[in-house]
């Protein structure tokens, strides 16, 4: 397939380690609350609302392409919305983010889950992938996403956020059976969504694993490694490379290599050169600037910028992103910012 | 003084990596909701009432004492009590944590923080260590303790808990004098706090940085160490061993201890061998079970801990800890289980 033969898009090139004539840059939450343009469309319909209807989904997705330099549009969805129509009572609380009314806790609750056949109960995101692929520019490719099974399992037991993540450690502890019965049918869930995304036309997957960074090594690799090994090896044979993405990870980066992915992204406490030195040179990195620098001065940001840049300096394959998501209140010029000052420092002639 | 002649106390021979007959085990925060002897206290008086009310310090810091064979005891306090003599108004919401309803956000503000004086203001914490002192049994030292400047500073800007803390990052990274105004005010306070519970009788320190794993390494060196460092020092100074302790550190643990610290204390998410590694031999380790293997059954459990005894076997200077606080609703059983399971996987016939 086409994704196979060398690409010309920045980004989709320094997924696969080739020489570019400049870094790669798009930002994790790039539509989002930081923009007026995202707001004004929230101040007439919930989160979820514009998750389904396609062309809301779509518009939403172009505004940062619109606005910002970017070398790559994210479809804009949720991660935990295949939870749905496995059954989960998801809503959205202000102030207080995803809440799920009936989590899971037993194994006959993991039981009820639903397989869900995700290209009919969830059909309006590759609707939306379809309507944004055909605004795309040329250059600037889609990545289509899910959320990791450790992560969504999480948010599904917790029934929404969690510092301790308690229950679902509890959990992944005490019935361990029964976690690898839940995860079995995330994995399958997500593989078969993901799937439909790529066939949809997403060019890129990134696994969002956000929540691994609370495991002990030994933790991941027994409860958690297999089943993410699952997800992508499904979608690598697609062709399309894939993003494994983690924060507080750096203790477990090897493994989360192990597991797959063309590229693993990092957060902000690991530097570049120590996750490479960990990771090993034949993967590429997205990352990894503290979301928090968004909100300095310009000669902080910029030595934020220049910090990253420095850690990757050398090394073909580095996509710059934050280390996690943009924050809802993030000064929207220095997001503008940071894509030119990342474009204007690796300008290269070769490429 | 005493402290600086060879110690009996197991958990004092182990702060200063001499032999111990056992590995000394105690929990942060040992005194909690997980005992119903605590929960019985707390349904008549807030948690703010028992930090006041030394009587009802002391009890609450012996429960644990009592039902356990733990080898250390910590007095019962809270790490933002200094900040309310400095001018925060600080209340406890049911199910929110801390909040401070006049956050410090700009110069004035923290040009308006007083220099509390602690043992005018903080009086009540040295008389609940003084009756602490009185009760415990030979072989049971007393820990005193306080927050570290960042992660005190933290909630101090943020106004309570936060997950991204993007006003106190924002305001370091953009009023880096102001900044470093407001560390200074903090650390002095922390010092003289944390003398005036020496004298009243702590025989260990410990400081909590425990958001302190939120930063890039680049940004704990320069907004962060000399501060730390700084109180570390001064208590060092009395002969007294310190315990420098923060969560999600793994590329921060050679700078902490630079920082300072006879023990540095290490969460679930680094094997004490790697920390070791980082740490070099010249340094004691606390930890580091995550505290959510407390509600595992008892088989995996005792993985927990064989994994935590396993990768500090063989070294002086381990005491046997959780990764961060016990967790409420966790099972008292397990407690006491994993109290009696390192001491009788760890007896030697030495000491």
């Amino acid at each position: 397939m086409s994704e196979q033969s060398e690409p010309k898009a920045r980004f989709l090139r320094a997924c696969r380690r080739l020489p570019v004539d400049r870094t790669p840059i798009w930002f994790m939450r790039q539509a989002g609350r930081y923009m007026a343009e995202y707001r004004a469309i929230r101040a007439e319909h919930s989160l979820l609302d514009i998750c389904h209807q396609p062309e809301l989904a779509a518009e939403v997705t172009m505004q940062p392409v619109n606005a910002f330099d970017v070398d790559a549009a994210i479809i804009f969805a949720d991660i935990l919305l295949p939870l749905v129509p496995m059954g989960a009572d998801l809503a959205y609380v202000k102030g207080e983010g995803p809440a799920i009314s009936n989590p899971v806790r037993t194994k006959s609750d993991v039981a009820a889950l639903k397989p869900a056949e995700a290209r009919q109960s969830l059909g309006f995101v590759m609707e939306a992938i379809r309507l944004v692929r055909e605004q795309l520019p040329e250059g600037v490719p889609l990545i289509g996403f899910a959320g990791a099974p450790f992560t969504v399992g999480s948010y599904l037991i917790e029934g929404g956020s969690s510092r301790s993540h308690v229950h679902a450690k509890g959990f992944m502890y005490s019935q361990e059976n029964t976690w690898n019965a839940l995860m079995d049918k995330l994995v399958d869930v997500t593989i078969d969504y993901l799937l439909a995304q790529v066939e949809a036309g997403a060019q890129v997957i990134q696994l969002f694993d956000s929540w691994v960074g609370e495991l002990h090594p030994d933790d991941y690799r027994r409860y958690v490694q297999p089943h993410s090994a699952r997800v992508l090896s499904a979608i690598g044979e697609t062709g399309v490379p894939t993003i494994h993405f983690g924060t507080g990870t750096a203790t477990i980066l090897p493994d989360m290599k192990e597991a797959g992915g063309t590229v693993i992204g990092v957060d902000w406490r690991t530097p570049l050169d120590q996750a490479w030195e960990l990771l090993g040179d034949d993967v590429a990195v997205q990352g990894n600037m503290d979301p928090t620098a968004l909100f300095a001065d310009p000669d902080i940001l910029e030595q934020h910028v220049d910090r990253v840049l420095a850690a990757a300096a050398g090394r073909p394959g580095h996509i710059f992103n934050l280390g996690h998501g943009i924050l809802p209140k993030t000064p929207v010029e220095n997001v503008g910012a940071v894509v030119d000052m990342v474009h204007a420092k690796t300008a290269r002639v070769e490429g």
